[in-house]
């Protein structure tokens, strides 16, 4: 009962126009099931493609660094699909094991910390207000 | 009832000791509240310590890049305390409102994919495995 | 070593009562691995169920609505077995394939502001508060 | 050192022109502070509102639905400042407290059952792949 | 235009025997605003307080751990009211604070190592499935 | 493309001495994937286990409610590994079902109010302040 990926065949022209445009953008191929499941709704694929294309562009951050930050937010919501694509993504621009391995680091302090604040109740300092 | 933060003056030796590290590895004047209400329990602040320091150190990484990605996390998990303080990190490390502008566009749209990738039961792709 | 799920005929009275109240009440032949699981525990099995129908029914919101709500919490938290099951149960309700892209497109915009607003710390306007 | 938001007359005009079409499209005199704070990056604000302004249109799902779906995913996530202003959208789209009453019923027992799965780590059933 | 809390003299007789039961069940003085602020459900009001009793009632675990529990949730979901109202129950209970300090160091690090797995995508070990 | 776990055999000395440790401390044959996957980075393998080891061992709180917490935290993240691998050690130190049960209820609980809490809006009490 779950939709399936529409597939490049079966999309219709508007569907298959975002696709041309994601493979033409990323010189791949296919595009990945993410693009061709949100396909189910055309006007949703659109959009968040045309938003991804212009936030992932290079831009005062450069690419790595963005598709680091995707994983950071990946990994902290548990989503296992976005982690693995958008890893794939930051070695493609470069990420090293190394790198990837103080992401990691800095992931996992992050969200112990945050919860330590929140355990302990921390008030803002006057200097942060 | 709930806790207060414990100052300088009436912190235990092992806690001072921490306190004055934390000043002199960031050379600020006094530590924030988070140290002071987590210094409640000694081997928490002196371990939460050590490994953020070693966590946030130049490495692989450059400590603006970790800064954002601790930004990017906490705003993930809506813990207000921790993105004003590592934001005001970040900014002493260099981050320019354009970087900030586009580290919150990156975390927005990778919470917004995060939930499509769950609500439309994206299964991984071939290449991917 | 994990738990297996109850099956009808090596329930407990107590819970096989559950069991056939959800199967009358749902016109099913069986119930789900959910309940069969939380069988190990009766009284959770017993409370979950009457506080499900009671929350579940038809009342100021109609039950599409109510299951459409489901899917979009199961999705924020990426719970992929709750979004099949209520994305299943909001189909038989009537749910549309285009209602559930805009569903999908709501679910994905609120996470992606949420963000925004943790991130920039906004703070509540007068006419809200 | 917080950023503080962007009042109408000191914007630029790209700013101005976002701000003029949520005045218009809403029929309020002023716009709230999440856009004034959002448009510290104009990108991001242009980008948020033209989405906003299209997924939360009147379609498949009635405004009022859509309302409620959002202040349902904001509870979820904790995020304060989107209830409350989704929870007035919701407010003046129709929503009676008793059907307030019942959204957060159903997002309460959404959050508790999502756990349950988690915990007792449920398979999916046969019925549901 | 938000909700207020429900006080005692203002309540249906329906809230009224609700909150006596919290008050002659807990032996205080007057409910929480927890209480007065889901009594405009009534239904949810009652299904509530009758769960939470039972759940949190002595049993195979003893209500401080149970208390410890909650707060331990709440911490990891940013709940600060219920941080702060399951703290004092768990304090009421017997709850040190040394107690209090390794049940944070628990939370944090679990919040920690969880995001370690999500990002390492640590697949299930066969002694384990 | 994804890492592969580390197997003793092909670990730098450095990693091997932590596997070893976790093997004495542990009493089991081998370490479980978590250790393996996160030794592509040694020095958050060293890091983690240290915390872990002085955080889990026997203190105000003993380790069976140390383990117990680590489930409820990885129940609410939806960390299924670590749900799976810390109720393992949750009964090696003697969680029964019946305590398994009332655990996953108080989770549940703790899940469904912190939502109602967040949904309602709900202040601090004066005497919680």
């Amino acid at each position: 009962m779950p939709l399936s990926p529409i597939q490049h065949a079966d999309a219709s022209p508007a569907v298959r126009a975002v696709y041309d445009d994601i493979k033409a953008t990323r010189a791949v191929p296919d595009v990945n099931n993410f693009w061709k499941m949100i396909a189910h709704d055309p006007a949703t694929l659109k959009r968040t493609w045309e938003s991804l294309k212009e936030v992932m562009a290079p831009g005062a951050l450069d690419p790595l660094v963005k598709e680091m930050i995707f994983v950071a937010v990946s990994a902290t919501n548990g989503c296992s699909y976005c982690v693995r694509s958008h890893e794939a993504a930051a070695r493609r621009a470069g990420m090293t094991d190394a790198m990837f391995g103080e992401l990691m680091a800095v992931v996992g302090m992050a969200n112990e910390t945050n919860r330590l604040v929140f355990g302990y109740q921390v008030e803002l300092d006057e200097a942060l207000k």
